[in-house]
């Protein structure tokens, strides 16, 4: 059974906005295994939309719309679905009352293009949205289903999970497909090749892998389809060898983080954690915070990026700056070890470099970065060079010192 | 003279990775006046990719390709387009030499999948890539330019900024497209239209306006078409006075950040800024250090996401957190200045809050936030309540942080 995507807006076409929908629909589509077979953005134009319509559903039997469902006059989404199917507009007593809630909910009063909104093609089924205000629309014709949901990621995902989803699954009997994701850090895509060469050779055929390589990790995806139990016990099989092969790389599974896979095994063992960061600028905890319930086990960073801060703030002796220079093994090991005091944390990663683009020497090029991380037995500190991009330096650097403490932390038995 | 877009992958439809390569293309396309047309993302799959190539070629005159180049055997777009050609391959000499060139900066050895990178189809011309192993391809037929390059996002950028877009200047003449973008914060999108309404109305044929809102802010954009010096006269007039209506919402234009227009001001008026923050968890201080040169202005941060660090890092009294709570207009005005005094900063901003999903009270709901900033003069706090998703809880919450300290600052004629 298979679906479309079709994004509607200029503005995925000039490139203001990255279409981060298409991703998040496409894996919650997979999950109850239909396929996407092809994502299409296209602009806010009627015939563009008309014929991108019309193309979808003859190859396949959901077509899932985003976009162009605004209060304002250059989103005709709606206009152009009551054109496709040669239908009026009537009033939505129910979609009415979603955008009444909503504002009063925010102390706000309902204004004339906001009622407007609440006008649907005549023929389709309202989807009621109660975190914005713009409804969405299910239409089934010649055995297509077509759902038009707005655009702002956090509408479209409340009615995908609440309205469409719930509705294909009833409508549509789903076959069944299973992805596993090995993650891993550290190596690059074709040393990975190589390593894992003998394995791809011998996948049998209703299995693939594909390797998704990131700002430093490379994910390796593989994808069974066919009988449920067959299709199980071969991929745990598969999966247990690839993960023997590619062991000393490995840090999680699908949808896990370096973050939140380190945050579990904090928790687990009763540790807690700190960072202390310079070239990293609060990324570190920044990827920490973001996991649920991290206030359990990360208690606080210090983040200096003048010198005077790494020594007022942190307690780094000016001697050792003076000395070494920030970007160097005796700071970045200081570093890590005054956070641990400083806030009082069974464990910390500290971070010294140079992101670039200015600051960088023969001796020190711009990406070199040192990074120091200490379990509760011991501190180790390596340096890493990662090139011109400030930004890919940054994330890098970040993962790098995530994972070496996790890797420290498992070598130490825990 | 229009193009399309096609990416290629099964991770893109699965969703496993969000595609950033569109936008960014997109918004390479229109700086010098081309139009993506569509942007269409296929599996690695033969027929797939042969008929998306086909079908695109029928609508323009630019086919920009990226994905499926990598050395390993789920990457079959070489392999396709010498099909959808016809044409067998050669080994490229320069490509080879780009291959080891790049393994030699790296201390490693060229790999026999390395090398068959060096194979191309023999009627393209080879696009150099010094970044990366795969060579990008530059086809021309029936008066359709065709460039394929690797989905890895700095190799495509390197591609298009060295190779694709000076082979398309030249070939292409380019007409003129002028796109001017108002960036406000702290109003919603309805709001917005109802208060430039009639702007809007009076907008002449020639000049479209798109509202665009993401988390915390929204952006409107205005598009021209046509003659560059009446496009550029019609644009100033209407940005000028589009810029006088949301005067109070407006903090920048085009691709700038609210971080980076808070920098611009701290750095002509000699300032510096630190921050103390807690729920936000150190994403302000990672999107001022995203800024290139903020360690002229930035200092650094205390994150203090405990009790215990409020106190004893920070400095914030035991009897003020006990007697108004963590999450107070006390708290966080005690958190700001103390960051000043601290970090030795002339401004400073801070947060504490409920990003949740835990953590709520009736008084106190999960999405409620307490912001402080403090100019060389004066410190002002206020609440937000930002709902119940914890990502966008931290980002909008960061955002309004900045933007509070660049109107305090702008209030006092800086």
């Amino acid at each position: 059974m298979l679906a479309e995507i079709i994004t509607i807006g200029d503005e995925l076409l000039i490139g203001q906005i990255v279409d981060t929908n298409s991703a998040w629909i496409g894996q919650q589509m997979n999950q109850v295994g239909f396929k996407v077979h092809q994502i299409t953005s296209v602009s806010d134009n009627r015939d563009h939309i008309l014929s991108a319509l019309a193309e979808a559903s003859q190859r396949v039997q959901m077509v899932l719309i985003t976009g162009g469902l605004g209060p304002t006059k250059d989103d005709i989404t709606k206009k152009t679905l009551a054109e496709y199917f040669g239908t009026d507009f009537v009033f939505s007593q129910e979609a009415y009352e979603d955008v009444e809630y909503l504002f009063k909910i925010r102390g706000r009063e309902v204004t004339p293009l906001n009622r407007l909104q609440a006008e649907v093609p005549s023929n389709c089924t309202v989807l009621r949205n109660r975190v914005g205000t713009a409804p969405g629309m299910w239409f089934e014709e010649n055995g297509v289903v077509y759902a038009s949901m707005p655009g702002v990621p956090h509408e479209m995902k409340y009615l995908m999970e609440n309205e469409v989803l719930p509705r294909l699954k009833s409508k549509f009997k789903t076959p069944f497909i299973l992805h596993r994701t090995l993650l891993t850090q550290g190596i690059g895509e074709s040393f990975l090749a190589e390593k894992i060469a003998d394995f791809e050779d011998h996948l049998p055929p209703h299995i693939r892998l594909a390797y998704l390589p990131a700002a430093g990790s490379v994910r390796l995806r593989l994808s069974g389809w066919g009988e449920e139990a067959f299709i199980r016990s071969e991929m745990s099989r598969l999966v247990a060898d690839l993960q023997e092969r590619v062991k000393e790389y490995l840090y999680g599974f699908d949808e896990e983080t370096i973050a939140g896979v380190l945050g579990d095994l904090l928790r687990k063992n009763g540790l807690t954690i700190s960072t202390a960061e310079s070239c990293t600028g609060g990324n570190i905890a920044h990827l920490l915070t973001s996991i649920p319930g991290s206030s359990a086990w990360y208690m606080g960073s210090t983040i200096t990026y003048s010198y005077e801060s790494k020594t007022e703030l942190l307690g780094v002796p000016k001697e050792v700056i003076e000395k070494h220079g920030a970007v160097s093994e005796e700071v970045v090991t200081s570093m890590v070890n005054n956070a641990k005091k400083l806030l009082g944390t069974s464990c910390a990663v500290a971070t010294s470099g140079i992101a670039g683009p200015g600051g960088g020497t023969p001796d020190k090029p711009v990406g070199t970065v040192w990074i120091a991380v200490s379990s509760p037995r011991q501190t180790i500190a390596k340096k890493v060079l990662l090139g011109d991009n400030r930004l890919r330096t940054i994330q890098v650097a970040s993962e790098t010192a995530l994972n070496m403490l996790r890797k420290l932390l498992i070598s130490e038995g825990l």
